[in-house]
């Protein structure tokens, strides 16, 4: 079965969905995305994500490609043209195609390109068992509150993880964790949730704020600073959270269980909340 | 007038050349580039920028996508079907197309592009001046010696110098130089030709590699390790080094001006060396 995918104004098949190779984006990354969930056939958070779009256009002085209801419209049409009931659409904006150059093109139109994909989130097995994690160097480049494409180490550091018969990778920096390969990361300890606070070192998440608001709600306690891997590793609890894995929890950091070594309760019932309310609040 | 360009055994107008919204250089940055100077018509350091494309492979874990052998035939290809007199050959390398994922995929081909562009090098009216830099914190990640295309720092580099009225920035790490936007940094005191060793650090140029040398031959002295923004406003000269810059002076450095503020006697000399050597081997 084809996708129906979207490029520059056009619905057309995924096999015949193409860039110019003068693309920045291709050429020197010079781009930024978003994912949203889709959970019975509605998006999860969309107007959080296209906040976050725009400040990442804003931040590299990029054009917004369409308004945001223009943005919803697209999603809206990905999702019902490839009958999505559960996934996600991944939405690239680009400083679009000119001869190379490092300095930007006067006169470029931004590319936007739309596409989905097909996956079991809610009823995930593993978020039954949890996910092991390895710990690497963070030697990313300094502004991951860009949610730039630049993409290559987290993927490195994804198919380290593999290599050493983990699921991901936590970052360290400094002696501090700053986030997982394409997630953030936290730490229970004594019923405190812990999580590293927000600054140019590690995304914003979208589903670490609906997170946080929804412990707080519940009357957990929540400490946003940085944490080391020994601190992890002596943890209760530990999970991650993104726009497609939720709330995953984390059993076992480099040699080391975490807590009983099985999914902790507070990652568990941040998980049901999370998507019992994402549910509530989808469009 | 449409360039030829290459994609993927296809020999295109420039306007037909596409690469898939799949490829994974397009999606995150996963891909690695080389470009090569022609002069006269003819190829400067073929063999040394084919030999850092296999390392940069390498290090990546991705397939060559030819032999060096076909790689020189379309490089030759592409001089002759554009006519480039003086200019140069674009080449990059991706891990292929592949549903998006942080994995590395394991049956995806390789994409290979290359495109010229003409361009007045040898006589280049700037090279009698000298260039004016500012300097910036390096903030990019930590394997500089893989030629990746993570291109959007240095771009973004580039902006601020062109803002600040200059024409290039020079990156400071722990209060050391480590390069240029996209060149290597020098300055020459006493006559001593001071450049930072290589390391993970910065790009192994290949232009540096024959400016060494060449120096060497010369009779000049040579200095490989780290130095300040303050040593390099006190130099006598400054220049920098890249394939299509050969040997550029650098007269200023942020409000500085560097020796008597015009291009220095050294900078000269080894930019006449470099570009008549590099005219000599030319293939």
């Amino acid at each position: 079965m084809t996708r129906t995918v979207y490029v520059n104004g056009e619905y057309l098949p995924e096999t015949e969905a193409t860039v110019s190779i003068f693309d920045r984006g291709f050429l020197m990354a010079d781009g930024v995305y978003e994912v949203t969930t889709v959970l019975d056939g509605k998006l999860i958070d969309f107007d959080g994500h296209a906040k976050r779009l725009s400040r990442s256009l804003n931040e590299l002085e990029m054009k917004e490609p369409c308004t945001q209801d223009e943005l919803l419209e697209i999603h809206r049409k990905l999702v019902e043209a490839n009958n999505v009931t559960e996934g996600l659409v991944y939405l690239q904006v680009t400083r679009g195609a000119a001869d190379r150059d490092f300095a930007y093109p006067k006169d470029a139109e931004p590319t936007l390109v739309l596409f989905t994909q097909e996956k079991v989130l809610a009823q995930s097995p593993v978020a039954k068992t949890g996910i092991s994690v390895i710990s690497i160097p963070d030697i990313r480049w300094g502004r991951r509150d860009i949610k730039t494409v630049q993409l290559l180490y987290p993927s490195m550091g994804k198919m380290a993880a593999k290599a050493a018969g983990a699921d991901d990778a936590w970052m360290v920096e400094d002696g501090s964790v700053t986030e997982g390969t394409s997630n953030n990361a936290y730490i229970v300890k004594d019923g405190v949730i812990i999580t590293r606070n927000l600054s140019n070192d590690i995304l914003h998440g979208i589903t670490r704020a609906a997170v946080l608001r929804f412990a707080q709600e519940a009357q957990m306690q929540v400490e946003e600073r940085p944490f080391t891997i020994e601190e992890a590793k002596a943890a209760d609890e530990a999970f991650v959270t993104s726009a497609t894995t939720f709330v995953m929890p984390v059993v076992k950091i480099d040699d080391a269980a975490i807590g009983t070594g099985e999914v902790g309760p507070i990652a568990s019932r941040l998980r049901e909340i999370y998507i019992e309310e994402s549910r509530k609040a989808a469009l």
